[in-house]
């Protein structure tokens, strides 16, 4: 029987010897690299925290001790030790176990964690919340050393340093968020793991030594003592310390003793303290122990070597001709500059990087910082472009409305994983972009109908000189061939495309509802109801030219968009419209107005209706009820 | 002629004598109180930073050389000096110059300022602007030391200490931002003011030297030499050396030539370097030199003596109700803990910090931390209220909706300053949270229509179990006498209100938007117009029964809220109207969407339309259309 199967709860670790927990490690990777190789998932992050996971489950008492991930990525072994081990074949999968942290799967799993750096603030609120209702038990925060590039982990360490809480946070420092780390904290901690301020003090003493020695003959007792006083000052942690945390560290995050005795001991103390794991993402990874590839496997590669099963035949990736087009708009013209938030490839910015690394700049996990330091960018006539995921745009909200929009500067936000975003699930869907940014004044908010038509929208953000503008497009393939970017003329400003000309009913698409609404429109004509199918490609400004003629010769307008039903593009729409010509009825068409759970992307959208099958369908019910009010 | 009088541009600071540059400061602080004691505004800041801007305008080559403040508040001295002494008269007065950094109103204002901890990011944009454009000038960034609680202001420190750019960072160290600040990062700025880590390590020096004095007689000038080499990598800077910048500081920040000589200094330098300038924040100021109480001024006090001249007869304000509401909740509920983001003043919170200090957490500027660290506490079953600026919840919105929505946990989130904020102007408008906050799944979204329902939805959000739960009210004062909030009840889940019955047209109004329909009606009924009015308390929920009986009888729907007329409630209403009922009509009547600059609240909902007169011009215009149409 093997050791995981062994596991009933975590607790039964603390009754497994040292030797057990070694092996338990080797049975967890082999699962997790073969589980893996079958849902895809990001395995990298886990593979490098199964000692770490074991030791924190084996040294606290959880789940009644609140351990607090980061991100989540990280999860996967922590989920083999809290009864998901056989679950985890549906790892990412409709119904399936998350990809993610999730209160509502497991008692396990203290707080949900999509997004990185939210674990530290969420522990101190769980120690306060502790401490106020007089309870007794411990809370654990883990972290990534990347997470601590976001603004959010400096935020919650500078709480809970002051705060004097009974408060553990982990650093799992491997040197990599999902690309190489950016940034003096970084810096900071590779000078941490070699210890430099000390060292480069400990050289000083040896040269002041040697002058001492050299004419007084100073004890080296004494200059040994003198070392031990100069140290206590200057642990490695020493900005760690000087935010309020009793630091602990550098100890190596594969070694099970090292670690379970460092826990054990820090278990016992009080106060905020910090504990530096060293670890190396992706551990025990056949293909290659490290680089930002394996940050997430896709479904379908040999769990031997690594290497993907079969080639994907699909067109390439929106994020892919956006890297594409943009390396070569970054040719075209010296002022573009990119910027990305710690997804150089995420984002497939890595071309234009690779083509024009002085004006490539990512920034780490500070979405925030990405999108003021655009705005900077832009007072000085550079044109920067955001390349950004919908969800995390989040994060920079106020940046955008505050020192963007306000000042009316042309940033261009590349929005990424706009819509619903498959396997990664509810934390990372992209359904509030178009409800956020369309209430921004000034702010010109856009939806490609396909890759073509994103490069020409990214044209006209750059070229238009409009102010603020984003373009947001899905985590999905094109459907057309695309050009060189040389070969694409700008979109022009506020219009749309009136693809098909039918009667009674138009359809507003938007993005990649044009497609699906294309086709809808071919079944309905073999039904004999015809309808104009509208790319409405500029959401804010609309095309006001398009929109009073469709009002002139239609009774109503379906709007269908891949974001939230709330205050999206329909909602915006059916305000117009009622203002303007009230006798033809809008009807929204989105994402209804509740959390969508990961599935396949395809499965999304068809429960949604937003594909050509229920965009149909809602046009016959509107024609239907047209016909009866009539 | 004054000094003030004699400054034709910064550059003739340059032929100051230092004497004539005291004598400007004291100048210059002389106007400033005059000025403020007519004009109101935020004079604390700008007292505090005089001598400072002086220093940095005498030595930079403004405008040239870009200067970017942050928050803005400190920018009064910075107005004075570039070409709007005159115009301070206005100051923030409707068409006047604006309370903060405005890009349009002068080119020394490089960047704009409203929010805190903007400026190292904008100026990194800035700085690596110039280098990729190939041009040659200096940037500097003054940033207060409160304003180092925020995360975005330690993105910014990692990104611009990693780039190795020639930008210069101005710490201005007042030890208190609005009110006393909080956590790790002050205490780190208070020791470094005490020079501890060198000092503690110079009383090590003593120590051990006397033990060598006394056995081996080392000389004085090694061990001299010693504390020098020390001393190096000891600056009280450590931290900030940490992140990659040369540190200069603590320096006396109303000392000319400390100021002078330090900035003419390090302006020579190159790379990434910080200032650390110790000020008083008030300094001057008669009535004594510090509180919170002086950070913003109303119109209208003695400049003599800084009291107020006449005392205010109006009702209370919102914010004044809410915190005392707040504080009988507390009483009432030992679960309940309140949040704020260093307003404790600001959003009223003072009551219930002095009344349970233990449930009451300022966590520094730094909403994004409040929200997460609040989603932290409701898992433990404290009932947190975040009290904040409906601008500054832009911050935390990814913590809104990943953090505290996504998990469906029970935060309530208390949105002072929705809607029109007056003379703060466009930075700080609350125009946008009804459209982020409705396309959050599962957020419950309400106004109070006056103070005793601020405090009754206050009750709800805290005694439902609803989830997340935000309740929106605005900069002024309530229009009603309030109750203790024992004896106010939790307003009904999901409910509206019919406050007057109609025919026709039916003004569903939100908040504050109540009174001004009534009144409206009033109006409207004199002239033969019979129409209804609902109080819309509930945005999401709605309340579908009375909507349902208003789509019955009514041939259209007028709705009017504080808030952008781009997908806000009426938007909302339009969608939901458009499925369920599309022959009525419904019009929304917010504020456009264009930037709303500073002036009197009451002239700006009147320039919107947001008046009695405004929305019965609306509801005219309504019904005639309908009489056309019918």
């Amino acid at each position: 029987m093997s050791l995981l199967a062994r596991l009933k709860s975590t607790s039964d670790l603390k009754a497994f010897s040292r030797d057990e927990l070694r092996a338990l490690a080797d049975e967890m990777r082999a699962r997790l690299i073969d589980v893996c190789s079958r849902t895809g998932g990001h395995i990298g992050a886990g593979l490098g925290v199964v000692e770490l996971t074991i030791a924190l489950h084996a040294v606290l008492d959880t789940p009644r001790d609140q351990l607090v991930w980061d991100v989540g990525h990280q999860g996967y072994p922590h989920k083999l030790l809290t009864g998901r081990d056989e679950g985890m074949e549906t790892l990412r999968q409709e119904e399936g176990i998350s990809g993610f942290l999730k209160r509502t799967e497991s008692p396990y799993d203290a707080f949900g964690a999509g997004h990185a750096a939210t674990s530290i603030s969420a522990a101190l609120g769980m120690a306060v919340g502790r401490d106020l209702r007089g309870e007794d038990f411990k809370v654990a925060a883990v972290i990534g050393d990347g997470a601590l590039s976001c603004g959010l982990a400096y935020e919650g360490l500078n709480n809970a340093g002051h705060s004097e809480r009974d408060i553990i946070v982990v650093l799992n420092d491997n040197e990599m968020s999902i690309a190489p780390n950016v940034g003096a904290m970084h810096k900071y901690l590779t000078s941490v793991q070699r210890n430099s301020l000390y060292n480069r003090l400990r050289s000083k003493i040896g040269e002041i030594a040697d002058g001492m020695g050299g004419k007084t003959g100073v004890p080296g007792t004494l200059l040994r003592k003198w070392e031990e006083s100069v140290k206590a000052f200057l642990t490695p942690g020493v900005l760690f310390e000087e935010l309020g945390f009793r630091y602990f560290g550098p100890i190596d995050g594969h070694d099970i003793d090292q670690l379970v005795d460092t826990f054990a001991a820090v278990r016992e103390l009080k106060g905020p303290r910090l504990v530096h794991v060293i670890t190396q993402k992706g551990k025990g990874f056949p293909a290659g122990e490290s680089v930002e590839k394996w940050h997430a496997l896709p479904p379908g590669h040999d769990p031997s070597t690594g290497k993907q099963l079969k080639a994907s035949t699909a067109n390439p990736a929106y994020t892919a001709v956006f890297g594409k087009g943009l390396a070569e708009l970054g040719t075209l013209d010296p002022d573009v500059a990119v910027i990305t938030a710690a997804m150089p490839s995420g984002t497939g910015t890595g071309a234009f990087a690779k083509a024009h690394p002085k004006r490539f700049f990512d920034v780490g996990i500070a979405e925030g910082h990405a999108v003021t330091f655009a705005a900077g960018l832009a007072t000085r006539g550079v044109k920067p472009i955001v390349a950004i995921y919908s969800t995390f745009l989040q994060r920079g909200y106020d940046n955008v409305v505050h020192d963007v929009a306000l000042q009316h500067l042309p940033v261009v936000f590349a929005m990424d994983r706009a819509g619903l975003v498959g396997e990664d699930g509810e934390t990372h869907m992209g359904l509030y972009d178009i409800a956020y940014m369309l209430a921004v004044p000034g702010m010109t908010v856009t939806a490609p109908k396909d890759g073509t038509e994103l490069l020409a929208l990214l044209r006209a953000g750059v070229e238009q000189d409009a102010g603020p503008f984003c373009v947001r497009y899905p985590r999905d393939v094109v459907p057309d061939a695309v050009p060189d970017l040389a070969k694409i003329e700008a979109t022009p400003h506020a219009t749309w495309e009136v693809l098909r000309r039918g009667r009674e009913v138009a359809i507003l698409a938007v993005g990649t509802m044009v497609g699906p609404s294309l086709e809808a429109a071919e079944t309905l004509a073999a039904e004999g109801l015809d309808v104009t199918v509208v790319n409405c490609r500029y959401l804010k400004p609309y095309d006001e030219l398009t929109l009073t003629a469709l009002l002139a010769d239609h009774r109503s307008l379906l709007v269908v968009e891949e974001g939230t039903v709330v205050n999206g593009f329909g909602a915006y729409m059916a305000s117009v419209v009622e203002r303007r010509e009230p006798s033809v009825r809008v009807v929204a068409h989105g994402v209804p107005d509740r959390i969508i759970y990961a599935a396949p992307r395809k499965r999304q959208l068809a429960n949604c209706g937003l594909d050509a099958t229920g965009i149909a369908e809602r046009v016959r019910a509107l024609h239907e009820s047209e016909a009866v009010a009539g």
